[in-house]
């Protein structure tokens, strides 16, 4: 199955929304309430959707726990993940305890930083752990992911030695480019180009 | 200037990095590096660029500064804008002081919450105020953008008040769907979908 990046970016998206309304209750969807929840046109959700060969619809619209489950399955979404989180500082700590990535099958099981007072005086119920420790520990709990909160000029060593220790994808919130061979997925999340995205549109569009 | 939301994202991210080739002071830069920073086709830069009429080519490639500062002058991204948090748990605390704002030309210059205790025990250089006084305060300030970090269950609500009190955009952080009027521009920023978007590709393709 070869789908691409905007497919599978659009699906999680959908499968999120699918989430919500399923925990509401909701039990059918129509195509065009689904692709407005996500913020897509009906036509694309429609053809993502039967890209993956899922029969799901019927009169009343899609059936939510159907759909939901056989995205999950397509694309691999109803697996439990371990996760650790390398930075400390004050974002990668309101990360390590941020409850809707356990709540989406996303469990953060090792902090790391390279100060250890920091790693004393932080307060939360996950293991944190000196970054000399990193390789040993993401080999000993099988973690697949890797959430990246180090200052810019940090982020490209730990990027290495995360992958060294067979980290597979990383979420980057460094605020730099990060170079990483052509197995390793990695997506950048930079909150001052949301802004700049957003303050640019609504002067130019009004 | 009718540009699709496609390029302005990606213009937003080519003057990410523009600004820090200067700051690194770097003086040109060939189209194909440049894509390659932003990830995106060189194609896809270089017709960005010319949409918005920008001559800053040369033999030895796009020249930085120059280059930095049209696309700034014509996306309106040169200008400083105030912006206020709402919602200080331990992300909205961490926003409030995520110092690359400011020197990104985003001044957060309040901080809102409905619990007067948490308002008192938070430690931040930020002006902070119970969400009762946003409506004045954002007036008085002349804030046009606000950053959302509430429960999920209590975001329409503040985002319906914002907007009243005359925010033009909106950085939703909260995990759930928010409706806005026409002419006001958000942008949902979701940890968990980009952590699914991750897995899924390391799985479906390798």
């Amino acid at each position: 199955m070869d789908l691409s990046d905007k497919t599978i970016e659009r699906i999680c998206r959908v499968f999120g929304y699918l989430d919500v309304l399923e925990k509401r209750g909701v039990d059918f969807i129509s195509s065009r309430d689904l692709a407005l929840g996500v913020g897509a046109t009906e036509y694309t959700i429609r053809k993502d959707i039967s890209l993956l060969n899922i029969t799901s619809y019927t009169r009343k619209g899609y059936k939510v726990e159907h759909l939901k489950k056989e995205l999950g399955k397509r694309l691999h979404l109803d697996q439990k993940r371990k996760a650790c989180i390398v930075g400390l500082g004050r974002l990668g700590a309101a990360l390590l305890d941020y409850e809707r990535f356990k709540e989406d099958g996303f469990e953060i099981v090792a902090g790391f930083d390279s100060n250890i007072n920091k790693l004393e005086r932080i307060r939360t119920d996950i293991e944190v752990f000196p970054v000399t420790n990193m390789e040993d520990i993401i080999k000993q709990k099988s973690i697949e992911l890797g959430i990246i909160a180090v200052p810019e000029v940090g982020a490209q060593v730990v990027v290495d030695r995360l992958i060294s220790s067979g980290i597979k994808g990383i979420l980057n919130f460094s605020n730099t480019k990060i170079i990483v061979p052509k197995n390793i997925i990695y997506l950048n999340i930079d909150f001052t180009s949301a802004l700049r995205f957003i303050a640019s549109k609504f002067i130019t569009q009004n």
